[in-house]
């Protein structure tokens, strides 16, 4: 199995945060990618470079508006008298029923929701190439690999069309969907991510054509708070088409293991053609974001299972952050995926 | 004419704030309301305490669990390990099809947008009593006062029936409305402080008995930036009776005065039975929140213009922020108002 990657997804480095209020460090740091990329390669991987896809897929799943902010908003907010270094909003609309404003400072607070994605002059390329990653691998798959692993950094999975959060810009696992879609009527999204895959489902939220299912820890007292509770189901066309599987903190090997199996049970009845795994390794009992309590080899049990699905997959990087076991996690999954 | 006031609503002292990005001193300060008190008196206006109205009045205006929320969320949030002192959102969502989280963090996401409303141990008490100043000043044009000024501090005209924004926790120009729909059948709103009434204009957007009117700075580079559109016009039962005057940043007097006999052409349209007016003074041309540049002069007009529309009137103060103009400011709007 290939790992992409580009030393273009580090360049990225957000050094703004706030948790309940208080100013922390930012903990999606460059060096998670090295160790991924370590790990994947010790792991028997053969790494390459993505190609540049453009934007093709990209706006497949993003609006024109947000992708003109991502690009420019850096070199505005910098004319800014007083205003920060970063992008950060201080403002925004809880209800999209008004007007898109013309100002850095409202267009900043239109296309975040929190404090955890800031915008410096290297975060659009970084994001820009972590989605390339994704689509690269999603061409792999197409192209007749079984399986591609997308070292995506920085992850994607909370960005909706037009607004970045929880680390996230552009909302890489949708947007190997996308590509995937072009050979494949029906496609899957699992996401073992410990949050919510919420950008992921709002992309998809009307369409039947792509399945999305997240496990989770519970919002009700997790980020991202608002979405991932198991009565959303999808809308429209949508509807039935969005699977939430919240579990409560703490929980561990055993009864993740079980509702995994009812996603897989479910993904099942779907009939997809392909499959996109948003694989964050956060839900590791050690991760400094502490929610869920998978342990080292239970990350090998659920890279078996998914392997076991069987369809051509799409392995794309969500979160997972510094601890020791962060390499080792995604060995132990990559040896369950690779063992199936 | 009464000016209705407690030192009670001098208690809250907001420290937070951020604008692009950058901690700033919080302008909505106790001092506010001591130049505007002392600029009442000297005007002539006579000085009274207001009564306890319960949640009456308030509870017409916003949902339950908002007023839970703020009786509650700061003694919940200082147990948060490593939070801020006072309640700071951080994550917020950017439309509400999703939950109602039950932790600190992800309600106060829910019942805030932007970061200019922290919650202290002093708010509640706070912002309550300058909800019954203005339900005070309601009660007394009910009871044959031709007009009354509650000098309500914090302000309340950004709060929506469960955000709070912009300085503003409930929303005092609203409860008065609320009071006064008790006798009479239609109310109008107008706004006149510099930035548009979002949170007023949300509360009333769909009903047709209290029309809504704000003049404000353009929002479309000017807080708070999602709405005060002239396009939004009021939905469902509403439609119609919702009106935006969006002037140009730096407009002047002569302009402005034009805009306010639009406004005031409107509201005689609707023919309501009493109005109240919305009572910023930031339109100011030295405001520190600098928008349009109405001059102390210009106040006078405005009170003269309002003042002859002839209808019950409550004047509640919302925005006007420390210069050297601020109680001039009122007393002009103030000797307008009564030789009318």
């Amino acid at each position: 199995m290939k790992v992409i990657f580009t030393e273009k997804q580090k360049k990225h480095y957000p050094h703004t945060f706030f948790s309940s209020g208080a100013p922390q460090p930012n903990p999606e740091v460059p060096e998670r990618a090295d160790r991924l990329l370590a790990a994947a390669i010790s792991s028997g991987l053969t790494a390459e470079v993505p190609g540049d896809y453009g934007l093709e897929f990209i706006a497949a799943v993003h609006t024109p508006r947000y992708l003109t902010y991502l690009q420019n908003i850096h070199a505005r907010w910098i004319r800014i008298e007083g205003g920060s270094s970063e992008v950060v909003p201080g403002i925004h609309p809880d209800r999209r029923d008004g007007g898109y404003p013309a100002s850095a400072a409202g267009q900043a607070g239109w296309h975040h929701c929190d404090t955890a994605s800031p915008v410096s002059a290297d975060t659009w390329d970084s994001a820009l190439w972590s989605a390339h990653t994704a689509a690269h691998a999603a061409k792999r798959v197409i192209a007749g690999d079984a399986s591609c692993y997308a070292l995506s950094r920085p992850p994607g999975h909370h960005a909706t069309r037009e607004v970045a959060s929880g680390f996230c810009y552009l909302n890489n696992t949708a947007i190997a969907a996308a590509v995937l879609r072009t050979t494949h009527d029906r496609v899957a999204i699992l996401d073992v991510d410990l949050h919510h895959g919420n950008g992921t489902q709002e992309i998809f939220y009307e369409r039947s054509d792509v399945f999305t299912v997240s496990i989770h820890a519970d919002p009700v007292r997790f980020y991202p708070f608002f979405w991932g509770y198991a009565e959303e189901r999808g809308s429209g066309a949508g509807k039935g088409f969005n699977l939430n599987l919240p579990l409560p903190r703490g929980t561990g090997d055993d009864v993740y293991l079980r509702t995994l199996d009812a996603a897989i049970s479910s993904i099942g009845k779907f009939a997809p053609g392909a499959i996109v795994i948003a694989l964050g390794l956060d839900a590791y009992e050690d991760d400094p974001l502490r929610g869920l309590a998978v342990s080292t080899a239970g990350f090998e049990r659920i890279g078996h299972r998914i392997a076991a699905i069987g369809l051509p997959t799409v392995l794309v990087q969500e979160g997972g952050y510094l601890s020791d076991g962060l390499g080792d996690n995604l060995s132990s999954f990559l040896r369950g995926f690779s063992n199936s």
